[in-house]
């Protein structure tokens, strides 16, 4: 196992499987696309164990409280580091993160995004540390977002030279 | 003529002019920016034949439906294509795509976003091939576009080496 | 003093100091990321001369006017030049601009987002001039934003080689 997955396994973190789309909906990309020692990776939202698209659903602010979203934008990571997990074969082949992007399905009015998204940089920097982690970002507010998840997260990493 | 133009004959495709804004837009910025290996494309709109914005207007859920805005999707993988024809001179120098960022202008609820932006992917794979034109994706709900068009965007590809 | 501090002096314009957030919020992560030759911004608004955010705040269309908001847009891109110049120690070694993504805190039927983000477009050029400055971009209307800034932009630039 490698120092990532230890470290996962440390903070007693496991990873969902693959996503289970709602019925009917056909992706024409995948999750993760590495290409050279760039990986690009698509819009994430969070997951049950099952693999499900996790809830609640709608709009942060209304149906959805910010300490919920918070809860969703660590279960998003988690999504993410699964997808990665499965396209890279080991975390550990990651050098560092780029650049992320944090959508939240806002409510009008609503105005505190960060706060949401630090679900997801919080956990990213529990497991890769405050150096192996580090990243840029944007949090802000969506119209709407796919199957009316909460969160939606997209970002880019690279992987060692 | 090179194998991407070729396959653009076969599939009976035409790519549109240069984009003619609104009267009295500035566009400070071009439609492609190659830095490098790096091809960055602004966001791009469904184009007319002749060259001006393409309608429906409106947001998708409300004065569009899905199916036009799925439509509008192709529309605006097409007004890419031109864009990246005239910026690099030959759509073979294109080595790859990585990211593509799939905004739709959405009415309150909607919650399809892929399926729309799925005329875009698939345009973009039926040319460029399952391995040429793999990209990540996100498709997320913007509370309005420019000029108040229904789908807007934007991407990074990449040249050979 | 470098070239860029030369045309800033020239020009007039004062960067403003690190940005200083309401009460009680946390960012877990850096406005500029250097990865490599690569560097990561991540969502810059703008910023009083004492660091705090600018207003006015609100949705441009309704609390706040295209033109205070092509003000705020201008105001975003000193911001981002400020975090520029503490990340980096100079601004000369910036090589070029590659992607810069305008989001503008919209209300409905607003579609005049191009004009908004020219004002931080229009800097960027005036300080890095026509081949420096050149940049892909997108302008596009968002729910909303933190702390119910009117416009936030995220950017990715490249250092020289």
């Amino acid at each position: 196992m490698g120092a990532i997955g230890e470290r996962l396994r440390v903070l007693g973190l496991t990873l969902p499987p693959e996503p289970v789309m709602p019925e009917g909906v056909e992706l024409l990309f995948p999750m993760v696309h590495v290409a050279g020692r760039r990986v690009f990776v698509s819009g994430h939202g969070p997951q049950n164990p099952d693999g499900t698209l996790a809830g609640p659903f709608g709009q942060v602010g209304a149906e959805v409280s910010l300490e919920e979203a918070a809860a969703l934008a660590r279960l998003t990571a988690l999504s993410m580091l699964g997808s990665l997990q499965r396209a890279l074969g080991d975390l550990d082949r990651i050098a560092g993160w780029g650049r992320v992007f944090g959508m939240v399905n806002a409510a009008p009015g609503f105005d505190a995004h960060p706060a949401v998204i630090n679900g997801f940089s919080r956990l990213v920097l529990d497991v890769f540390g405050a150096a192996g982690g580090r990243h840029a970002r944007s949090a802000v507010g969506m119209a709407s977002l796919p199957f009316n998840i909460a969160v939606e997260i997209e970002a880019e990493l690279f992987l060692a030279g």
